[in-house]
């Protein structure tokens, strides 16, 4: 009981501190989303090919999380798009302490979105809020279509899912129409956008849906 | 400081029942493995095939670790396979308790291979035993090279790496030399198979070495 007790803590602690981080991003005018997927989903691709697209039209700010290494936030710094990269060393998700540290780091002043790369991880980073203004989900056409089902926390806390790899799908098994239903059902206001970032296909409507949500914001 | 308190007493708890499972398992001589990988790596395929190529050469019980569903230990039932599903309820890992409790629900007389098959993600079952004898963790190729850099905790407590879906090879951004020899360097001792349950290329290899195993073991 008293683990219990002592986690509950943690996840107050870790609510009192979001509300803290979307508050400070609120006053710079930021909108904000925490991107979750599993290992290899993709995230740090989609976000080469996003910022690529909107180069010019939005200033961004990246906090990116891993276990371990700062590949991702060197992938990103290439971009010319200012990245702080969180070490979690062995954690298995982002909490909101370790972002309010990250965005010490970067200067917010006249930044439009910022985009949150968690831990590749589908299970623990669904119950952890960093402050964001909304988590969107990336599932590999690889992993087949059977993600919402058994990770269905993910897809509920999710406000948009991004099917990503779509230029796979003549080789791997994964009916796209059935991924689509079963991530519904479990959250029918999910916005769904399928993605390829080798083609390039879906990148302008998702880059598009982030410039509304950033105008939405100011 | 409490919390890590009381984690160290959750890892020397499961400790103590993975060394009761693993006594049991020896009883029985049973080889067994813990089967790791990220969410869609192709786990439960990667067994069909096995127990496929294994009919009549290998007596097979499986415990599957799910999130939520029971899709899994479906698809191996259907293999006339004895299987139980441990149903985690969000938690993001098997401990060993939970895989105690589905051995009591499995006839392991006469039996010679246990597969524990756990919960889709690279991070959290590294820091579990559940009584094994080895993990064996399953990378695809569609989650890139670097996986062994960002992962390193699963990599350095496997026994054995299987690179599968390796007939995506050619449509992928996955240089196969450099994953070898990331894993390798994190773990000099692994063994390492290249598998396609496609075309079901380095399956007779991969279970070969399982039959070894189980020989060894008995």
């Amino acid at each position: 009981m008293s683990f219990v007790t002592i986690e509950r803590k943690v996840l107050e602690k870790n609510d009192e501190i979001a509300r803290q981080n979307r508050a400070l991003l609120s006053k710079h005018g930021l909108f904000s989303i925490n991107l979750v997927s599993s290992p290899g989903a993709g995230k740090t691709t989609l976000l080469e090919r996003t910022f690529a697209e909107l180069a010019g039209r939005l200033r961004v700010r990246v906090v990116e999380g891993d276990v371990q290494t700062d590949i991702d936030a060197q992938r990103i710094a290439k971009l010319d798009v200012p990245v702080v990269q969180i070490v979690t060393n062995g954690a298995c998700h982002l909490e909101a302490k370790l972002v309010q540290d990250a965005l010490t780091q970067l200067d917010l002043r006249g930044a439009e979105l910022l985009v949150i790369e968690n831990v590749g991880n589908l299970v623990c980073p669904a119950g952890f809020d960093l402050g964001e203004d909304l988590k969107v989900v990336v599932v590999s056409t690889t992993e087949g279509d059977d993600k919402p089902l058994k990770y269905p926390a993910m897809f509920r806390n999710a406000s948009v899912l991004v099917i990503n790899k779509t230029d796979l799908l003549p080789y791997v098994d994964c009916d796209l129409a059935a991924l689509r239903q079963r991530a519904l059902q479990i959250n029918p206001s999910l916005r769904v956008f399928e993605t390829s970032c080798k083609t390039n296909a879906g990148i302008p409507e998702w880059c598009r849906w982030l410039e509304e949500q950033v105008r939405a914001k100011k």
